[in-house]
């Protein structure tokens, strides 16, 4: 089993102090839906980041990237054969527990409505199986108390290595990817284990997914 | 360098017999743009597809999942390193010639309003760099006109394989993946070379993608 957690995510609400701003209001008439039950988008709202946030607007509010990584892991051989775990856990310290089964929405408006209702409801239930559920955990406290063993941390400030090495020969391995776009982790690191870069330029998140995980089939025989 | 040819892929502009529905007018309004240079978007347009084209609203007007498999290739390692080329061809007999230099918008209204700039433009130009250019030509046309070698067809009925199997240990390889969510090639592929079939349940372009380029990544020492 090939545990992901993705750290650190730029994923929350639009916050309350960027309410009163032109680009919320318009934001939250194009959605039709009220500004406290929405997904921070920078793509929509950098404007009113920048404004409170000065340089944020990069990074906060990335639906897009966690969109685009979900579909990579959840569609994944990996994930089909039932050996991918992934977990999120965003700037505000709660962790979203994926179930395998879960099917991402292609249509990213759907996928933000679907993430937004699970911000109100806290699980997303389907015939009595729960497909997403949003608990309050810091990143440390979610890895110890799962028991994850042999954590590694992808990092670009990490040791050079081949994405073999990073990933291990262990079949219980935890591989821990930033789920920012830019910038660092937020969370202190330095108890979890060894950190690995496994290329010199900046990757997307959904790059390094792939390539772990495509890694670790091949090393466990999943796919060759 | 491993070639990747997207054939039969479903984007297209809203066809014209598509004009008066109500759902095409509510597209419109709420993109607002004009309908002729709107793409065919089954997410908000399935009633008016199903209506004109029974049962074919999962299949056709679905840039939702080649922008997923824009976002895989051209964010890939094999890509930065300058080891793949990809290139589009549509269910009209268009083809999309995709720079390796080519950022795709993370944001899928972003990614939409450039395609529908190329379908009008024929070309997206940035600093003399050409990013995307369409042109006309059938499938078979454009890999015969290329001499493209070692065509290798990705398919559900091929030949059962491994992912090295089916892309070969040729240097120069194109591998041809189809571009939609369900059913068959419309093109005949019999003339094109061998298919193989990697896994005995249907998988998404970006995920037959990710498999391709990881592999052939590997193949070639470019990551292990």
């Amino acid at each position: 089993m090939l545990t992901l957690v993705i750290a650190d995510a730029e994923l929350e609400l639009v916050p309350k102090e960027l309410w009163n701003a032109p680009d919320s209001k318009s934001y939250s008439k194009r959605r039709t839906k009220p500004l406290s039950s929405l997904l921070l988008d920078s793509n929509y709202l950098h404007h009113a980041i920048d404004a409170k946030y000065p340089g944020e607007s990069k990074r906060r509010g990335r639906p897009d990237i966690l969109h685009a990584l979900l579909l990579t892991c959840q569609e994944s051989i990996l994930n089909k054969v039932g050996q991918l775990e992934l977990f999120i856990h965003t700037r505000e310290d709660k962790v979203i527990i994926v179930n395998r089964e879960t099917r991402i929405p292609r249509s990213f408006n759907r996928f933000s409505g679907l993430i937004e209702d699970m911000f109100a409801k806290r699980k997303i239930q389907s015939g009595g199986v729960t497909l997403l559920e949003m608990i309050d955990s810091t990143l440390m406290d979610f890895i110890f108390s799962r028991g994850m063993k042999n954590v590694r941390v992808f990092s670009p400030t990490g040791k050079k290595s081949t994405v073999s090495e990073a990933v291990g020969d262990e079949i219980a391995t935890t591989v821990v990817i930033g789920g920012f776009s830019e910038g660092d982790f937020r969370t202190k690191l330095d108890d979890l284990g060894k950190q690995y870069s496994i290329y010199p330029e900046e990757l997307t998140i959904w790059t390094v997914a792939m390539e772990a995980i495509c890694t670790y089939e091949r090393l466990h025989g999943i796919m060759q």
